[in-house]
């Protein structure tokens, strides 16, 4: 994987900053609720956030693309682009349920080299950049051991991220672990990074809902790939899988094959 | 709804001050998980946090009935019964996911007229009794309107919570509805009794599931019977439906029947 340079990896901290008070002042308040064109809702709060952090980089760096899920892409063929998913777990945001993230990632030609997860409530800062061992709050995180799907706890979002094409795979995976837990979108990876979960196994996922949790799953020890086995790239498609056991991580792609 | 003497909620806020300490030792710790006979994960903070309500219990009222998940039944035909749930979302609990809570409920004549619903993590707690405004951290909260389920933001834990006769009534409501999101367990409740949740329907809860739950739902102005739209009891068999707005809980039930 590239190298990161440091300074962009302060620079993602400040993007990190610049969203929490957005957040906190719009968590638990009563803001609208626009439905965007495919069907998914989004409130001020994502667009504030977004903007917010659009503006430092355009303020700290030329030359970067950006692809954000509210702003659009601006030079996304560039060596270097910023991914963005201001509010990733919007549900969970407007139901006032604590476990959505702020998700900050750079790529590096089309591979993800850095990640934040960022829960502003709870004051959680998950940090993963390319070589180094992932952090939260600064202090390293591992993923735990965990050989065999039988003895594994697995995390989806919702069953209804799959379409008939994607569901007998997560359908085979759901019935081969030990549990399985639904609703925790990005918090699902930052839990896996940090030992508390096995497998996480999505579907319809976009650059910026997975950018950041490459880096992160990767430093504490973790794989994850697309349903194939292939590295996420900029261009992957969103079937994702997650694990912080590598056997376990084969063992999963076994099943969505 | 009957009474609840005053007493009777200074001693419910004891045993939910008790719980969290016990609960904050834990919280993404290590812990051994065992399996139970209904093959729910169950560690020992839920077995110390159930005894370490009991024993105040014990030492503070005679002649009560208790009924608690981890540590069993006593004098459940008593005028008073206290019922217990020491970690309710125990699989959030063991992932580290802060949406559980410590459910606590008293029963007069079989029927709910106290609860707490606290979040040990989060500090946070709802409190319901019959005759008065819930709150919040003795703030006082409310539900929304929200008069149709087209409109409607619905919560389930799991689909898998429903069986063969049970499913095809949460997909009625769930095809009805805005959005639905899964995995809160009594979080949901708590967000619904606050204004930010419009529909909860589950199946197959015990009475220290959702005994609590009522007097908080109650007395932020929702409505939560069981399917038939009877009042729970403690004998009630678990299908349970929680709306803020009564318009709204009357179009579950038509879906649900």
């Amino acid at each position: 994987m590239s190298d990161c340079p440091a300074e962009f990896v302060t620079l993602a901290e400040r993007l990190a900053d610049a969203a929490r008070p957005v957040i906190t002042r719009y968590f638990r308040t009563p803001v609208a609720i626009d439905d965007k064109a495919d069907d998914s809702p989004v409130t001020i709060a994502d667009r504030e956030v977004e903007s917010a952090m659009r503006a430092i980089l355009a303020a700290t760096v030329s030359g970067h693309g950006i692809l954000g899920e509210e702003h659009g892409r601006i030079n996304c063929d560039a060596e270097w682009v910023w991914v963005l998913d201001p509010i990733d777990g919007t549900m969970s945001f407007i139901t006032g349920v604590p476990v959505f993230g702020t998700l900050i990632s750079l790529f590096h030609h089309g591979r993800p080299v850095l990640g934040i997860i960022d829960q502003a409530i709870l004051n959680e800062r998950w940090l993963g950049v390319a070589g180094r061992p992932t952090t939260l709050n600064g202090r390293p995180v591992n993923v735990r051991a965990c050989p065999d799907l039988g003895s594994a706890y697995a995390f989806t979002t919702s069953p209804d991220l799959f379409g008939p094409d994607t569901r007998p795979g997560w359908n085979k995976v759901a019935a081969a672990v030990k549990r399985t837990r639904f609703g925790a979108d990005c918090y699902a990876y930052a839990l896996l990074a940090t030992g508390f979960a096995d497998v996480v196994v999505e579907a319809g996922l976009k650059p910026y809902d997975f950018g950041a949790l490459v880096p992160v799953i990767t430093g504490a020890g973790g794989v994850m790939t697309d349903w194939a086995g292939q590295p996420l790239t900029i261009a992957s498609e969103g079937k994702v899988c997650a694990a912080g056991d590598a056997r376990l991580h084969a063992q999963a792609l076994g099943l969505l094959a």
